[in-house]
């Protein structure tokens, strides 16, 4: 690329250059974004605004020795650029080594691995502190966008940070959205504070007791590098609130006006969506997540967005009727296939709460028990955040709302988005129904049940890729329409798929279709034709149907597309327990996995259909060996 | 009690008092509660500060068409004696029955069962989104103290509620104080308001686009009337901020000036402590938290206390050489043994962060990351609340952080505090060792290593009372020093205590007395010598161990002091699945249960040694029917 980016391999090597050569360096930088975002997709709108801010970061301060803790770190691109990474970026070819995250495995230059939001004030706090105990002299300084300012955490790390006192700068990032658009009180204030220069006197920071400054141009490197160099070295805590444009160097011709000023909230929905123009993909995606890339081009949805689009279907034909039918987001509707024309329609029946899923459940469970019928759709991973609420205001409360578990799975996701928790935390806790289903048809069933009939604490885990290959191939393995929601609690009861002998197989949810193929194995391979069980069920048992399975069947495995430490397959076990029913459990290994492709960990896992073959073959001759 | 409290059945018998007459039954009720808690314990100074705030809600609202909705529910003891549960107070024989907290089954003047803090606001919304919704017309009211304003939920549902907009009242009870003492930039700007009659220009409500009034006299009922009328069917969410006075009527005689309003945060710990001149218990207890009634007089200590007391101690001795030794409470320090002067003492070794659990561990997290060692001390149903951040900034980035986690087992607990579910919570997530210590020596030595040579996550699971009667009783199960704190990763291995045949017994931390008592049991009863062992740790299996038992031993029974579904007992089951190894699983049911005495518990879930020498003799005879 550019010449001078070329130069530039350590942040020191910023330092020699002149305000001219950085404002080259951020248009180099700039190009290179959109064509790494264009080719691979990424963060796009987001990084597009901090490129500025980083550098006069890196300029002002002495990283590695002083610290830069991003939050979510949606915004770390031009600092993995200027910290040694650049390659990642230029070079095709080693972007899949490349973290989407900071990450202390890459450099020394990221702290933390940071994928969830709202912590980066706290995390700094913590360096700070002990940097005071030990008498250090390190600025530190945490990087957080307006986005996740909404997140309790980061509330929390605030309220503190003034407490503590000594050195501490928090850089809030306004580029003036969050995901899809920001919501709550503070965001009318962080407004006010941007039209009055940062004067306005209802100040979140300074109400928290910290000091405060404001920077208006946020992407001129002159105005930063002075604001940062007012603040370097400072003895006690200041936010330095700096306003940014989303996707700038996007220019026209993209929808929605990026880059310029003028989008305020109340440009409607299409202002604050972005997409490189010649990147149809299957719609825009909202400026400040994630943009698909070239790669993406004519791939068909895949499951999380088409099994929510159905779910928001099937519930928005209900709206008229049902006044308290509410659909809450939590953020990140997009990805969950909760189009931006169908919030629309949806008004007051749609409520994206913003980063903060805490409150999403606590305000669901209030809808609740003022009998409205909230459903709470979300990432596996990003339900973590609101542990004590689905337990406490959700379970223990009876409250009758509906979650739906979006991208879930052993699967190549970051380790800060990993897919295989959400069944052992969500079947630990008492009183939730947890349901997973193996079709479209079966999902919406359970949807009308939980929305409808139910009232109580529902979990529904949408079904992921497995089911929808078996769907688009038009060879769905369950009956498409479920028998069983006429009884007053359905899904109590497993469904046999194939009645066998000798070997049960209970395939949960996605791991049904994995289930039928070791089926159809171990009959090739054994010329045994074992039972093919779908539980679709996991925070209880089936007790009367393993009763059943003991009388004929010597052998029982699970598969579950999940972690097996805490997880069904291992109740399933302790049930069979003092029997004499032997019993194997096939699923995830209890690590974090950063990246690694999906085949690479149903290997090690043992979860391949040869590998499960095998295992099965072992244990029955193991077994006949010595009855 | 008084005349005029024996007229009062429900609320609407306040409506037709005169003032003079209100103020006579805030008078009887101050003698109620204090008799009540003189004689029971309880949450003494928070009620005292909230009697005339919630006679004048009940008199100017109309509940329960109206809805009130308490926070943490420490506040809620005059609203109980108002709405037909006065028996309750004063019949000693009655107050068993009674919930800690505000609890629908009791009443229909109580909404929600709530025992954490800060989601009485996001439940507010959530019923005044249903209200509007529905065209309903009801006032929404949510009652939240001080304390509870700093952790995430409650900031969460404050900034929503100004999106929402609507008929929503927001009152902040402002006694000065949470449970040992207020933490964050936050109380600063309370202060302030305080000071300035509601006036400074800081105004942390206002800044989150919430509409604000001041009431100086908290306890002046006029006052309180004049003010909820004012609010009362307003069209927009409005803060009521009530400055109240902890404590108020217990006078002079008692430690720290209660019931004085000179009480500011500077005048030192003492002045945070009250209790009834006649209740030296073992030293005074938090104004805003629980006091100790007659009851416990001469009682010895608990396990938290002594076991606490015993591990800050053992902190306390390192302080002078390591600076980074930081021990961090989310509140509620002295139910763990972490007392006053303990905290006096350790300066900023100790971190009191306020109610704010994800922040705690963030912050510990950074701490970590600069070389520091951090020790979260909290009970388990309050680590739910930073699930997240254990997850992500604790285990997933490798963060030499330890957890001290108090109030465990099956015990007679509320419901909203149950000791059964941190096991199953911390064993579901990767990356973190989990020790279950069955000694105070073993104790001490498993925080030596997590807190030293280790630098990495650790999880330690604080003795109970079983393991403390054996310690009073000078018969110690384990062996008083454990000699596998040399090994690199220590408790690896689980300790043999007693080999025998057949039948293997696993009894995890304090489970292990009770595994002591089976075995002799199985010795009287069978005459069977069972092997018993001690695993001492819950994240992991010793396969090893677990294998070597495999070839002695036919039956394999677990005993876990915490939740079966999703335990460690599930996993040895899962392991031995596929071999000729029977087991059986001892634990809690999966289950809310709200002060059910702990042998009832026992029983119900067959943990009594009479009930598993039976279930054990019986899988002994099955298995000895077809082999």
């Amino acid at each position: 690329m550019g010449k001078l980016l070329d130069s530039i391999d350590s942040p020191k090597d910023l330092k020699v250059l002149s305000l001219e050569e950085l404002n080259r360096l951020a248009d180099e930088i700039r190009q290179l974004l959109i064509s790494f975002c264009r080719r691979h997709g990424g963060h796009l709108g987001s990084n597009l605004a901090t490129i500025e801010p980083i550098i006069a970061l890196h300029y002002v301060f002495d990283m590695p020795h002083d610290h830069l803790i991003f939050d979510v770190s949606h915004q770390a691109y031009t600092h993995k650029i200027l910290t040694g990474r650049r390659r990642f970026y230029t070079d095709p070819e080693s972007q899949k080594d490349l973290s989407g995250f900071t990450s202390p495995k890459e450099s020394p230059y990221d702290d933390f691995m940071l994928g969830h939001t709202g912590t980066s004030i706290g995390l700094a706090c913590g360096m700070a502190a002990q940097r005071d105990a030990t008498g250090g002299k390190a600025n530190i300084i945490a990087l957080i966008g307006d986005g996740s300012l909404s997140s309790g955490p980061a509330f929390e790390g605030l309220d503190w940070a003034a407490e503590q006192g000594g050195n501490l700068i928090i850089v809030v990032n306004d580029n003036e959205m969050s995901i899809a658009e920001n919501h709550g009180g503070l965001y009318k204030s962080l407004a006010a504070l941007r039209a009055s220069g940062g004067r306005s006197s209802d100040n979140p920071f300074r109400a928290l007791g910290l000091d405060y400054r404001y920077v208006e141009e946020g992407n001129r490197i002159e105005d930063l590098i002075k604001a940062f160099r007012q603040v370097k070295d400072t003895d006690h805590p200041v936010v330095v609130h700096i306003h940014t444009r989303k996707g700038l160097g996007l220019g026209q011709g993209s929808q929605g006006q990026i880059g310029s000023t003028s989008m305020a909230q109340s440009d409607g929905q299409t202002a604050h969506m972005t997409s490189l123009p010649d990147l149809p993909a299957e719609g825009p995606v909202e400026a400040n997540h994630w943009q698909d890339g070239l790669d993406s081009l004519n791939r068909l949805p895949n499951s999380r967005k088409t099994y929510g689009r159905m779910a928001m279907q099937a519930l928005e034909a209900r709206f008229s009727q049902e006044p308290g039918l509410t659909v809450i987001s939590p953020a990140t509707p997009l990805s969950n296939g909760i189009d931006p024309d169908f919030r629309q329609r949806a008004g007051n029946h749609y409520r994206d709460v913003g980063i903060a899923e805490s409150h999403a459940i606590a305000y669901a469970a209030g809808i609740a028990k003022a009998g409205g019928t909230p459903v709470v759709a979300t990432s596996a991973t990003f339900f973590q955040r609101a542990y004590d609420q689905i337990e406490q205001e959700m379970a223990l409360n009876g409250s009758a709302v509906t979650l739906l578990v979006f991208s879930t799975g052993v699967a190549k996701t970051d380790a800060t988005h990993s897919g295989t928790a959400d069944m052992v935390m969500m079947r630990g806790i008492p009183g939730l129904t947890c349901l997973a289903p193996t079709s479209g048809a079966e999902f919406l069933d359970m949807l009308a049940w939980a929305t409808g009939p139910a009232r109580q604490p529902v979990v529904i885990r949408v079904p992921g890729e497995r089911t929808l290959a078996t769907e688009r191939a038009g060879k769905p393995i369950a009956p498409v329409k479920s028998d069983s929601t006429t009884a007053g609690q359905p899904w109590d009861r497993y469904r046999i798929l194939q009645q066998g002998r000798t070997v049960a197989l209970l395939a949960l949810g996605d791991a049904l279709p994995l289930g039928r193929d070791l089926a159809d194995s171990l009959k090739a391979s054994l010329g045994l034709k074992p039972t093919l069980v779908d539980p679709h069920r996991y925070d209880r048992l089936d007790e009367q149907t393993l009763d059943a399975l003991a009388s004929t069947h010597s052998l029982v495995a699970t598969l579950e597309d999940g972690q097996l430490d805490g997880g069904w397959g291992q109740a399933v076990a302790a049930y069979y327990g003092p029997s004499r029913v032997r019993t194997l459990a096939f699923g995830a290994a209890k690590e974090f996995k950063d990246r690694v492709p999906q085949a690479a960990m149903l290997e090690r896992y043992g979860m391949t259909v040869p590998a499960m073959t095998r295992a099965i073959s072992d244990a029955l001759a193991d077994q006949a060996s010595w009855i």
